[in-house]
């Protein structure tokens, strides 16, 4: 592999506390850019655009290299690292935020390193909209921006979000998000909705029921993995997004092809995520078990 | 089309008042024998083995043969129709049953009219399991048999309901149900514990998001057709079933491809089912709508 950077990923690094019903773990990485950085890492170079406290343990530092992800544009400031705790419900999927410390996120300003400025792909990953617009300022010649986001933005940040979205080729969003966004029910009326906001693709994330891809003229359905176990959900989204735009890049063409089976990829590579806490699973696959379950996922919607 | 019998059904007749967050209808044809033998009878002969009272009406009855179905098997007796009236909530899934009036269904003993005796498939729509093993004990030739359950034998009925699954080649029931029926979580070790019960096939239904085929070393995920509106989710299990089966019984062989490919026509025709009360879709569209539609899902999984 070349060493330029082909994907900039921008988002938030934090320290997390996760209680589950079977299991709690006190001050994991985590952070949407970890999850995303990670997964993308198993297909194309990747840089991370991001901001961390003077508290950031030096193996989280190393588990970042492990995974190969340039870190010129991780920026280490005086202050405490961003903080989240949270708890799982039984079912594995509902969540109550416990803490949120936002920390050195309160007065983080990107900064892009000139060796990402020429990345064709760049996502913004869930941070706060003008943070998003700000990365988007600097990478003026970027060929393909995806754009993940939150309902807290939807909520209380909704003319950056509505900048955002107008000047993204793709956004991501859960289906409550999609709801919430356009005051729709139905999942396709919501797309519809988006889709005239400005991005000529939109994928709504269903959690463990998949996503779907919905284009002004064609709807791709996103399988999810049926996984044996699930550990921790936190960052499946944003290891889907990271393992999508890191396939995505290795393509010569954007096409719809191409946008599905780098969505499969997404998918695969956040199924592998979600059976350990944090990126404890990730660090230990190799890109042939990637490939081993994708091969098993194409098997499971194949007619 | 030649006119044997080629798919028995058996399950219940009923007349549903149904309110939904946008419509209240009152005595509409509703049962899981008419969902299914509607949604099987595009593809192939069916015959319907079930009960009504003196009170059902000649429209109703019209209604089944506009379908095409065979009316051998439907006993009419002294007494009422049985009657289910249910809510549902905003969410259009979860539903709250209001009142369940057996009425001749207590009393229902199942005849099978010697021109059904020789038909190769049979699918036990919901009904309960002694029904079930009842129309089993008279069809000893049958080639392949689908059977639907629901969380109430789960309960009350749990020796019959074994015996049901020992004695089929599918079973069929919604996520809750594997759940509840097997005492596990994980849907893929429900599926598994079913498959050491007996049948070699276990489709685990999701509603919305689709269903699952499980067999000894393969997994089929089905996909749900995104519908623009749902008008009535009652009755989409039952359309699933009965079009997935009415589809099985065009092929030649039985093999995985049959199942993939018939499991699909049954979320097609459930699909259409929802977008109106009772068969008022079923009713209106044609085979080659169902065509279409099939081609539209298919597109919507392809690589």
């Amino acid at each position: 592999m070349n060493s330029e950077v082909n994907v900039v990923v921008v988002g938030s690094i934090g320290i997390d506390t996760i209680e589950t019903p079977f299991e709690k773990k006190h001050d994991i990485l985590g952070g949407s850019l970890s999850y995303a950085c990670a997964a993308a890492s198993f297909f194309t170079n990747v840089g991370m655009v991001g901001v961390v406290g003077d508290d950031f343990p030096d193996d989280y530092r190393s588990l970042y290299k492990k995974f190969g992800i340039n870190l010129d544009g991780l920026q280490q400031i005086d202050g405490k690292t961003f903080r989240w705790s949270g708890v799982y419900e039984d079912d594995m999927i509902n969540r109550r935020t416990l803490s949120t410390d936002l920390n050195v996120l309160e007065t983080f300003s990107p900064m892009i390193p000139a060796s990402f400025q020429n990345a064709p792909y760049l996502l913004l990953g869930n941070i706060t909209p003008e943070l998003q617009l700000n990365v988007l300022d600097q990478m003026k010649d970027v060929q393909f921006v995806a754009a993940d986001t939150m309902d807290l933005w939807i909520n209380i940040a909704r003319d950056s979000l509505d900048d955002v979205i107008s000047r993204v080729n793709m956004l991501m969003l859960n289906d409550s998000e999609a709801r919430l966004l356009t005051g729709k029910n139905n999942l396709r009326e919501c797309a519809d909705t988006i889709l005239s906001m400005g991005p000529q693709y939109v994928v709504i994330k269903k959690g463990e029921h998949g996503a779907m891809l919905v284009t002004k003229d064609r709807i791709f359905l996103v399988p999810a993995f049926p996984v044996n176990t699930v550990m921790d959900p936190t960052g499946a989204g944003d290891s889907f997004a990271g393992g999508f735009i890191g396939r995505l890049a290795e393509k010569t063409h954007i096409n719809e092809a191409a946008m599905r089976e780098s969505l499969l990829y997404g998918s695969v590579v956040a199924s592998i995520g979600v059976e350990a806490f944090s990126l404890d699973n990730l660090v230990k696959v190799s890109k042939d078990d990637i490939e081993t379950r994708f091969a098993a996922l194409v098997d499971m919607i194949r007619l």
